[in-house]
C-alpha cells in the first residue's frame, strides 16, 4: 500500500468468512483496511499487543474491557495489550482501518 | 481517549509549535490525533519503528523514500521502520490519525 489514496473505497480480498481485508506489514505492526459483512460478531477475545483503528464506513458495536460504543465514520478505538474486546455489526457492513502491533 | 467519536472535529491540545495533538498511549503503539498548522514543513527524519495513519481532514504532502504524494482526507499512509520520510503541508491545516509502533 505505501500510500493508499480513498481506503475507503480500494479494493480488498477475502480474508475469513464476512471479512474481506487488505494488509500492509511492517517489523512491528500490521496495517489492515477490513470490511466486514453485516450481522457479523465477535463475543469477545484478547491478545497480548495492542491494537487501535477507525471506522472508515458503516457503523459497528464495539466492546473493550466495560466500555461499549456504537461506532460510526470518524469514530476510533484503541484495545490495550490484554484487555477483552470484541464487536457485532449491523444491517449493513463495516469498513474499519485497523492496526494492530505486533 | 478509548472509543472517540468523530475523531476528526476532537479537541487537542497544543503538542510542538504548529501541531495540535491528543495521544493515547499502549504498551507497543501509540495512536495520536494530530493538527499540523498550514505551511508547515519536515524536511526528512526517520526512526526504527513502523509509522501508518490516515488524513481526516485537510491536504498534506509526504514522502516515504522515493515515493511521493499528496493526501487529502481518506487517504492513509504507511512508513516501515527505519525509511526516512518528510511531509509538508499547504493553506489549510492537516488533521491525520498517526499510529506508531515503539
Amino acid at each position: 500500500m505505501g500510500f493508499q489514496k480513498t481506503v475507503n473505497q480500494m479494493d480488498l480480498q477475502d480474508f475469513r468468512p464476512g471479512i474481506r481485508s487488505m494488509a500492509e506489514f511492517g517489523d512491528k505492526m500490521t496495517m489492515a483496511c477490513m470490511e466486514i459483512g453485516s450481522e457479523k460478531e465477535d463475543t469477545g477475545h484478547q491478545h497480548p499487543f495492542d491494537q487501535c483503528g477507525i471506522v472508515l464506513e458503516g457503523k459497528i458495536e464495539m466492546f473493550i474491557g466495560d466500555s461499549r460504543c456504537i461506532l460510526e465514520k470518524m469514530d476510533s478505538y484503541f484495545i490495550p495489550a490484554g484487555v477483552t474486546h470484541g464487536w457485532k455489526t449491523f444491517d449493513v457492513p463495516a469498513r474499519i482501518l485497523d492496526v494492530s502491533a505486533k
